[in-house]
């Protein structure tokens, strides 16, 4: 379904399992950086409501033109965390799932050799 | 043992849960922001594969000057991803557990009415 598979090898290795080398908290930091965008972040949420959206059904929700909604949308694309497919004259995203998978288990607050189970469960042992 | 337990509270709303206001995507996308440079993601693994690190020893694995890295370790955190504490002469550095708890259930990839258990399962319906 996602159009960039490779892209899903290159990121994410565990951010707390071990020191990263810097090629990987450069793979790693440049997903995060694709969204520290509050628009962008609109339009993954908006899409992930809608099931599927046209890039058309957009523009007028997330309040910024429509070029800047397009280059929000082929960044998203283009990171692995949207799909796209074209279907007449319009465009239509989808979120590709395994994406946010893979970035949720490089954020495990545990070593990898932990279950990320108990990670995201609701008792984890911290104590905040 | 956070410092600053109040921004555990402003982040996270889940992402693909439900259209995001402006103001919740507003700080989900400042903490990836401060996630988005490599030497602090570097510095966070650095200090988690430790335990505890002192500022003292990660100027020189990270290869920045020891007021770039003071500065990123400020950043971090003041986002609430790693707490400090002073002894002595020196000031030490934790990562704070719960705010990557809070990250990985803001990333995932179903609506938060489904066991955020399945989602980081090994095995998701999603085809890629």
């Amino acid at each position: 379904m996602a159009k960039d598979p490779e892209s899903l090898e290159v990121c994410c290795e565990p951010l707390l399992a071990g020191a990263l080398s810097s090629a990987e908290a450069e793979d790693l930091a440049a997903v995060f950086k694709v969204l520290s965008d509050p628009a962008r972040l609109r339009l993954l949420s908006m899409v992930a409501a809608a099931g599927e959206s046209c890039a058309c059904e957009l523009v007028e929700p997330v309040g910024r033109s429509q070029p800047t909604v397009s280059h929000h949308l082929a960044a998203l694309t283009e990171a692995g965390l949207l799909s796209r497919e074209r279907r007449g004259r319009w465009v239509w995203y989808q979120i590709v799932p395994a994406r946010f998978t893979a970035l949720q288990r490089a954020l495990a607050p545990q070593p990898r050799a932990t279950s990320p189970i108990d990670s995201v469960g609701g008792n984890s042992p911290v104590t905040i």
